[in-house]
């Protein structure tokens, strides 16, 4: 890599970081909320156009996808909300790298827990405000003025950057499925979700299920000619506790030492009865599974399912009204790099580089679109962004602009390493 | 009692149960639920109006009614729909009886369950179907055929005879309340709910709670950053669970000797969480608890108060987040009447004469208006009826209708040795 070049992509991202946080404002402004991202959508293809990118826009939603394994989404139409693709070509001999990044947010939930408006993007303090700017349009604005000054600077690369713009990561990762099976993959990803600037090789996978428990009804006067939902629903979550405790006692990576429970079965919801003074005859129990970054998601379904087969064989009524177990809604394929990859090297050493320390790598909490490109595309994945993790998802979500800075710059030295300076 | 005119009386009845049916029949006919208790309530009134009784009329809902400790009741307005109490005067130094029933039934529930009309008033195979025959219109229909068969037959007796055609009963006795508050007592009285023909000394009564239990909320992915109010939820239920055991375990009553839980706490509904993959941050936990015969209702509630203290000092999330506790909805107080009390054995005399066997004598696993009656009227109460415990508040409710004049019978005889003949 040209030292030069490296001092003059750094200096030029200096040199603009207000119009990356005024960037970074105009697209939090756009609501992206599911089914709505067309809009901010637009900024990013204007944006890839002026930068002179090779464009992909599409909608996705394909026979291939819906049919495909790794495919879980409940939503009726992609129509009128792409997907985008950009691609900074190489010279050619070089690594390529995808830069990931959805344009989906969830929603803001109770407007009156947010200071201003959801959707302000405003400047307090050195921190911008509003849905999306942690998790993750701050990682995305990262990435496209990386490649802006490479670009601004005259630096070319050998690989290939493939940008990718992407919806549905918040709802199991449709989008990101629809670009690798429409061909995108890489010698390595980068994604950057709210991280704290740490760097997380493995991320924790996971999955919803959906435990429906049967009784019988009676008058709760006579509750004992009935059998209570609610008090077998309790016997299964009793066991899923368990179960949670056995399943982590099995982790041993030290990148979760500092994590108390590094794969949680969480117990989301429970709804039984309608009636105080009867026996509940069905109880629905909801939750979330959490997946180890080198396991496989059925292998961790059939360990859930089989343990609660275990349960109602020592239960006559459970023998004889079985359980139902469903897979449901959102998940999120587990991600695994080792410490050694290349990947992790060079992005360590861009960020000892710019920072003068070195990097925090840890094992995330939760699954990233990194699940399906490592898994389906194949593509080493490491996940680092300058979000706040804590905000993400929360009201008055925010990201602090010099994280978002000093990312921009960490990513740009990164590709630059990665593809290789051309001459 | 003079034999000749008990003779009579029974004959009358006998030759008179097409009257009883059809009297019947077109009662069920009128659908008196909650709201709608006039048309049934207008069937009452002509009948005691050609029996010549002195008819009481009037819309409850008095400052005194409502500002009485044991009022419990969530109804907007009683306009239009009227308790009746119809006097049959006797001739002085005999005992009163007061005949109590209730004219509002439950809802139909899911009509798809009836294999007829609800409120068809079917007779087939002996058996009269519909919402109300069994609670308890065919009780009601016995008691004002008992008096009309003793008017019929020249019978007078020397202490009144109260009978009541009261609102509210099903929605916590607010009808029976404001009857007791008008002055209506009595040496003694019989409420003829559907007991399947057995004689209940003393009802279990019961009230309904409402537990808040906090949690705080954190993302699934890292569970154990908050703090699940199912968890803690499940805490509350199961020291419920062991407070319902210590509860029971001092019941030593011979009438509960054959009932597996005296005086149930039935966990009735659950609803907590929002999202599979959050932990949830309340939880809503509904119930009945059972009270027993002669316990008084607060004392119930004070221990299930101070054992849920007595949880939350033993945790420390509990101890800084408090559980609330409410009352709410439906009540019932409880009743209990000494098996040698008078009433029960002039009751289980004349039931032995008519049945030639001896009753079945036990305590009811729900309450009635008989502990407003007992405990606020300070009238002894005793529950025998002809309906049909098991059919009650359920699709298809029928009443079988030779008990239904059988009762009829019993209660005739009962009230001519309780108030006694004039000559």
């Amino acid at each position: 890599m040209d030292k030069n070049n490296a001092a003059a992509v750094k200096q030029w991202l200096k040199d603009h970081r207000a119009r990356c946080a005024r960037f970074l404002q105009v697209l939090v402004q756009e609501n992206s909320t599911r089914g709505n991202e067309s809009s901010a959508q637009a900024l990013i293809i204007e944006k890839c156009r002026q930068l002179g990118l090779t464009l992909d826009i599409w909608e996705i939603g394909s026979e291939e996808l819906k049919e495909h394994w790794a495919y879980c989404c409940d939503r009726q139409t992609f129509e009128g909300n792409p997907n985008v693709v950009a691609v900074l070509k190489g010279t050619g001999g070089g690594k390529s790298m995808i830069l990931n990044g959805h344009i989906d947010v969830v929603p803001v939930g109770d407007e009156k827990n947010w200071k201003n408006d959801p959707f302000s993007g405003q400047i307090e303090n050195g921190k911008l405000y509003g849905r999306g700017s942690t998790d993750m349009k701050g990682g995305t604005a990262a990435m496209l003025m990386a490649m802006e000054a490479l670009i601004a600077t005259g630096t070319r690369l050998k690989g290939d950057v493939i940008f990718q713009s992407v919806i549905e990561e918040e709802s199991g990762g449709a989008g990101t499925l629809a670009a690798v099976l429409r061909g995108y993959t890489a010698d390595g990803a980068i994604i950057p979700e709210p991280t704290n600037m740490k760097i997380f090789p493995k991320q924790q996978g996971s999955m919803w299920f959906r435990i429906t428990v049967k009784g019988r009804a009676a008058h709760g006067g006579t509750r004992y000619e009935g059998v209570s939902a609610i008090e077998k629903a309790l016997l299964v979550i009793q066991r899923l506790q368990k179960l949670e405790q056995e399943r982590n006692a099995k982790i041993d990576d030290p990148l979760f030492e500092k994590i108390p429970i590094p794969i949680p079965i969480n117990i989301g919801k429970i709804n039984s009865g309608q009636w105080p003074s009867s026996v509940p005859d069905l109880a629905i129990v909801e939750g979330r599974m959490g997946v180890a970054p080198d396991e496989a998601i059925l292998s961790a379904q059939k360990e859930m399912v089989d343990c609660l087969t275990e349960l109602s064989q020592q239960d006559k009524w459970l023998q004889e009204h079985p359980l139902e177990i469903e897979w449901f809604g959102g998940r999120w394929l587990p991600g695994s790099l080792n410490n050694d990859h290349p990947l992790m090297k060079t992005l360590s050493d861009s960020f000892q580089e710019i920072k003068g320390k070195e990097p925090v790598i840890e094992a995330s909490p939760w699954g990233t679109d990194g699940g399906i490109l490592s898994n389906v595309g194949n593509t080493p994945v490491v996940v680092f962004g300058p979000g706040i993790t804590e905000t993400a998802h929360d009201a008055n979500e925010h990201i602090i602009l010099e994280d978002l800075f000093t990312a921009s710059e960490i990513i740009a030295l990164t590709v630059m390493k990665w593809c290789e300076t051309a001459d």
